[in-house]
């Protein structure tokens, strides 16, 4: 199993996965489409199973959620299309009619053989900043990717205000990572 | 193609075709998993793949969207799962710290005999209520619906605080029907 390939697009995240993994990492673009659903688990779930059968070989996908307390398990997995109608700056304006700012960032990596499919997932309790807040250095962080309003409990900083270095303690990423990184190794 | 079954689980939304297209409908209920897209087409059509994949016959399909303006193409047909997690007075609440409280109500049937899929759409602008109105004789409208909080332009009252009667010629349901029963007229 230690031979899959990462389905992504987003040469970032092919990048902190190598990273953090330690090892090399072998990826594919592949614009999958994915179910409607509030749950992490249901959406990698089907997005592991359409990739195995484009590529016919282990795969590993991936997909994040922003949950906002006040607004139940929204906007979950469905961030990105918050993000892409309303950007980091709605995210921020649409919790001002609430008092409760807390979010839940989540990550869930799915490894698929054909056969049978593991996950490794990570959860980091936060806030929502009042508006984005990030390193000018790092403009990728800044574009489509609400790391630029979460602010992880435990710091003052946004996710996009922080060097990796700094990112990775309070990273959901990491953590998820570091799961997986865990199974890969008991398997070799 | 006159011969089609409607998917649906909702026993008032077959109420409504059989009333408004004039002619007795069946109609089976399949939970259909639908793909992650703001654009209503990309839905339906997917739906429609699916439900026939299934059944094996001539299907109608249908999906809603609401869309709200100062939030790009937010809600959507994802307004389903905004009404799950934050229920009306939840939506209406979103908007608060928005100016533009501008919505478009929208709806599509889509007819698919395996081969070519013909869509019948139907738009209508109007506000967003500041909080949820609705008859309390029409309990269902209240429930899981955003009858109660649209306003089509032309009236005050939400679609939940009018009659059937006083529905139609503000229904974007009343509308699509009207363009699927002209189609199927046409075919006979």
């Amino acid at each position: 199993m230690s031979d899959f390939v990462f389905i992504t697009g987003n040469q970032h995240k092919a990048d902190y996965l190598a990273k953090w993994l330690g090892q090399e990492v072998k990826h594919q673009k592949i614009d999958l489409v994915e179910i409607q659903s509030l749950d992490l688990h249901t959406v990698v779930e089907n997005k592991a199973r359409r990739a195995y059968d484009l590529v016919q070989r282990p795969v590993l996908v991936e997909d994040v959620a922003l949950t906002f307390h006040a607004l139940g398990h929204l906007p979950g997995p469905l961030v990105k299309w918050f993000l892409e109608e309303i950007g980091t700056e709605g995210l921020c304006k649409l919790l001002r009619p609430f008092e409760d700012k807390r979010a839940t960032a989540s990550i869930m990596y799915g490894l698929f053989d054909g056969k049978v499919l593991h996950t490794f997932e990570a959860h980091v309790e936060g806030i929502v900043a009042d508006q984005p807040r990030s390193l000018d250095s790092l403009e990728w962080k800044n574009s489509l990717s609400w790391n630029s309003v979460f602010i992880p409990n435990g710091t003052t900083k946004t996710y996009a205000e922080m060097t990796d270095d700094e990112l990775k303690p309070f990273s959901h990423r990491a953590k998820a990572i570091a799961k997986l990184q865990a199974y890969l190794h008991s398997q070799q």
